[in-house]
């Protein structure tokens, strides 16, 4: 009986730099705001609270306190008018999507039909599309794309999308066009992350996947793990319901890139203590948490 | 029962171009040479000759004659020879094999790794080669990749491969670099070709494949054809075998993008022959070539 960590759960690059940013700005200002949550995590965002770092959903709502771009990027839009209005800007953009909105700017301004890989209602591909010019098209699959022919095509993805996925994309399109250029900018973590997840769904008889509701990667890894296993994906440690273990054996636990690792160890300690429970002895646990 | 030929089969716009170009010279000029044979068509290379469009195989050859490029191209390094060696060169390179060798010193000149798909001992692939930039990688299909990475990768093909083999070896290449760029330099005119091939050989119960036993296109055809039905690769009529027609019903032919009209006539004409012979009835024909 065990209950085991995927490797490279939790925090990614790009989430611990925008954190660390963030509460730094804060030991020096008295007030700031986050445009939009710095991270898709309600706990973290909660937490950020008590340290004055508060989220607003409006430019309108900013009343001149410095301001945080968070890790997924703003719309460039957005950028400029904060700037045209003298706000003091903290950018939290993860070096990865800003270099994703670099790519997407060049593709555009040298003729390509830019392709994104991604949820076209994520904020990341929000902010990304803001960066091409004309119309982009977002695709979720392959399958959503179009019997239109192009000329000259971009490949972009999301940076948290499935790798699989971008590869199939790729492999649709040549026959679309005569000129393809495919630049890779899903984020290596993402991927290392996902096949992590991959092999301990695999030996596991139930996974708990932790995340927010609302983060894309934490719903990419919870769509991976239940291909292969009964997979519930959780906030934190609350909704975990005790029955979920009855006659379990292996339990993987996998986490979201914004999940923080106070959040991975409770969810850890419940399942323990409800392993416990269930099955009436003290349950071997292989990997320890390195917290 | 039927004999039908392929649509689209024989000549291709490039070798029209180059027989014309070459035909043309030999009323201006009495002695000239091709720097190799024109196309890949013996039976078209002996007619030439009558013409005095004589064939030499090197530079040393030439002895001061006006020389035909042929369709498939020539390495840069024989044309500034032919240059420096004051020649008058008579330039019948297939404009979409001109086209790709274009795509082929740019991409390496912009840094991209070239990737080529075809048969290295081709010639039009040989003089590819001489536009790129270091070494190219060429393969005859995605199998044939190593598993090394490179940051930077453009792919571009011999004008006479299987769209499907382009389409596998860009799938293949997609988790090997960061960044990819893929030019179809797929002829038209092949694909069409390929595409009435296979379509024919699904409804025959034997196919004929005219074409040269060099020609890479005709090899191409054969290739498809053979994947559904007994496939036979002959350059004329007289390599024909009655036997092959007993008991078949519907026999496909088709031809590669090297052969003549007249050759397609014969060895149709000699078909009809042997099927009225050993079926002992004439031969319904529906297909009535429109030479």
């Amino acid at each position: 009986m065990s209950v085991k960590i995927a490797k490279n759960s939790g925090f990614c690059f790009g989430v611990k730099r925008a954190i660390k940013i963030a509460l730094e700005s804060a030991e020096e200002n008295h007030d700031i705001v986050t445009l939009g949550p710095l991270i898709h995590n309600p706990q973290m965002v909660e937490k950020l609270k008590e340290e004055r770092i508060v989220s607003v959903d409006k430019i309108t709502e900013i009343k001149g306190r410095p301001t945080i771009i968070r890790s997924h990027g703003v719309k460039k839009e957005i950028l400029e008018q904060l700037e045209r209005d003298g706000i003091e800007v903290i950018n939290a953009t993860c070096p990865y999507v800003s270099k994703t909105q670099e790519y997407a700017e060049k593709l555009s301004e040298e003729g390509y039909k830019v392709i994104i890989l991604g949820d076209k209602n994520h904020p990341e591909v929000k902010a990304l599309r803001s960066y091409i010019r004309g119309e982009a098209i977002v695709v979720a699959n392959a399958e959503e794309l179009s019997d239109k022919t192009f000329q000259k095509v971009g490949i972009i993805s999301q940076t948290t999308r499935k790798f699989e996925d971008f590869q199939e994309l790729v492999r649709t399109i040549v026959p679309k066009c005569h000129e393809l250029r495919v630049i890779n900018t899903i984020c290596n973590a993402t991927s290392i992350r996902q096949n992590s997840t991959l092999k301990l769904a695999k030996e596991s008889d139930l996974m708990i996947v932790i995340g927010g509701k609302n983060s894309s990667n934490t719903k990419m890894l919870a769509k991976i793990s239940e291909n292969f296993v009964e997979t519930y994906h959780i906030e934190t440690e609350y909704e975990i319901n005790k029955m979920w273990f009855k006659d379990k054996r292996n339990i993987g636990i996998t986490a979201g890139a914004s999940t923080p690792d106070w959040i991975i160890v409770e969810v850890y300690n419940k399942i323990i203590e409800y392993m416990g429970n269930i099955n009436n002895k003290i349950s071997k646990v292989e990997d320890i948490p390195s917290f």
